[in-house]
């Protein structure tokens, strides 16, 4: 597993340069809302001299700075990389920076696709200054592939499954699995894409992992998680309707082999992202989930996680009901009105389990 | 594309040590059986003396030997490996074997996981000899993630789905090329995976791409053959109801875009190979793949390709009817009876298309 740095033993500094705020920052988003206490400053000197809540809503009273040197203030341990642009390059005026953070003892968290560590250069820089460049998105050697063995593990397994990519899987999973441990739960929550673990600190990236070995890393997840814990909250990727990354959907569904899935959905949204494929029904979306995991090892989406950022909240309530309506299930938006509706749900399925 | 080396210009001596004729030399089976006039020898010293077609009943004339010396005598300009055992490491025992083939001034043709190129010592040793080590499953760098781009080429592109593994989706696939070709259709076989990569000298291994650019290299395939052929038979892989490998059997099919699709698979087989999985019927099978191909570019399953090798011909027959009464499909057993139906329902779409 990908365990380098356990990102809540550290001070953060979140490099946004140019995007704080934009589509492309939503690591330095999802750092900020799940690492309040950690995050001490977002550099991005478009931005500079705001406060990190006038700019996403969250995040009050951490500032937004013109450079490295201001952030240095604040006194961070360690620089975190907060966008991911597509192609997964690391864009060429941030060299200095890296440079600069790691001649200041900061070690680097990143989710690139293109690997820190692998750079010479800056691997070099880093071993002289003894700090670890960190790849969040960096996969373990020696995955094998999948063998079915995540169904046998004693944990009850819930995945979070969608119609796109950004409908708030990852952030479904983590509030449910928080809201589980508000109950007593002994829940965990299973990263698998370079957000996830950078905030939780632990996972596989497995998009970045050969695609014979992409279900057997979602096995080596569920493995990992279910040696301490009773109930995983796996963190699902994509859609099985997304023209480049639906196999990446099915090999964590196979993979995983959750006993019930959390359907998570953008109301507002038709089509899938970037692509002119107009996204099918509710019903026929988790249709396909649940028929794909049938010869496998059946298990049914138990509730819907509706993403409503774009909606007034009179609207909202009418997207749930509509939502409800039409599939029979409880939805909710975690964000807005939490998860409760979720959690009972997923209690539901642990107790039969237990049984 | 890999297109280091064009297997039909060469002489083919085939290691297939200590496993000639069982499942894990389905590579050598498979150069023998496409590549008749470049394969001059077999070596594997426990059916040494034997013709091979002893023991695979094809390849009449081409001579199991005991050894790579022996082999020399019939000039080999390349040898091929022809085991692809499970993981894809190089058996320790071979590497003596390679040096000397090097030595003896041959190419070197893998379709092994472990890629040979990347091996220090042997590169070294090539590189001194003058010959190529060729790994076929070896990616092309900077694949892209898939944009929709495979759908507006002017061929027509069937794609070969199935059931499992090994149920014939490179050998349908390869079948259905030549007898379209023979029909005067200007026909291409697009390789995905590393023997009909071998055999027909391009294509790309697409399980040993990372994820998310497994659907994108599917996509390149199709651009690439789509140059200069007007009807593309895609090779399949995998499977939508394989633990494993479902994945890179869905990025195939959304990456690659077929306007219809040839389904294959062993009457006889109950379940996935090495798993406890149950086979849903074929009618449930064709459901999947058609479901998952329509909010995208919907396709039809329009012919069956039954592998019978296993059946009596009674039995095969029988088969064959049984799955053209469940499907209402045309059905055959391309290598006993013949792909005919098969090109008769390629053609319809190939025109349907043209229209």
């Amino acid at each position: 597993m990908n365990k380098q740095l356990h990102p809540k033993s550290h001070k953060i500094a979140i490099l946004a340069e140019g995007s704080f705020g934009v589509l492309e920052s939503k690591t330095a988003t999802v750092l900020v809302r799940y690492l309040p206490n950690n995050v001490v400053a977002v550099i991005d000197s478009t931005k500079a001299g705001k406060d990190v809540s006038d700019v996403i809503e969250i995040g009050e009273g951490i500032p937004v700075v013109r450079n490295l040197a201001e952030a240095m203030r604040f006194e961070p341990t360690m620089l975190a990389i907060g966008i991911a642009p597509p192609g997964g390059e690391l864009p060429e005026a941030w060299r200095g920076i890296l440079h600069e953070a790691i001649r200041s003892g900061l070690h680097i968290m990143s989710g690139l696709h293109h690997f820190l560590s692998e750079n010479a250069e800056l691997a070099e820089l880093a071993e002289a200054h003894n700090v670890v460049l960190w790849d969040a998105r960096k996969p373990p050697e020696d995955l094998p592939v999948a063998t079915c063995k995540a169904a046998d593990v004693d944990a009850t397994v819930i995945l979070t499954v969608g119609s796109d990519c950004r409908v708030g899987k990852m952030l479904s999973g983590i509030e449910v699995t928080n809201a589980a441990r508000e109950k007593g739960l002994n829940a965990e929550f299973c990263p698998t894409g370079q957000n996830g673990i950078m905030v939780w600190g632990w996972g596989i990236a497995i998009d970045a992992v050969v695609s014979d070995f992409t279900a057997g890393a979602a096995e080596q997840i569920v493995l990992e998680g279910a040696k301490n814990h009773d109930l995983l909250i796996v963190e699902g990727q994509g859609s099985l309707v997304h023209p480049g990354y639906s196999g990446v959907t099915l090999s964590l569904l196979h993979g995983s082999m959750p006993d019930a899935m959390i359907f998570c959905h953008q109301p507002s949204r038709k089509e899938v992202a970037r692509y002119t494929v107009p996204l099918p029904s509710l019903t026929e979306m988790i249709a396909h989930y649940e028929m794909l995991t049938a010869p496998i090892k059946p298990a049914k989406v138990i509730g819907l996680a509706l993403n409503c950022f774009d909606l007034s909240e009179k609207e909202a309530y009418a997207a749930i009901a509509a939502a409800e309506s039409e599939t029979g299930l409880p939805a909710t938006d975690v964000v807005r009105f939490g998860a409760k509706k979720l959690v009972d749900a997923v209690q539901k399925v642990y107790q039969d389990n237990k049984r």
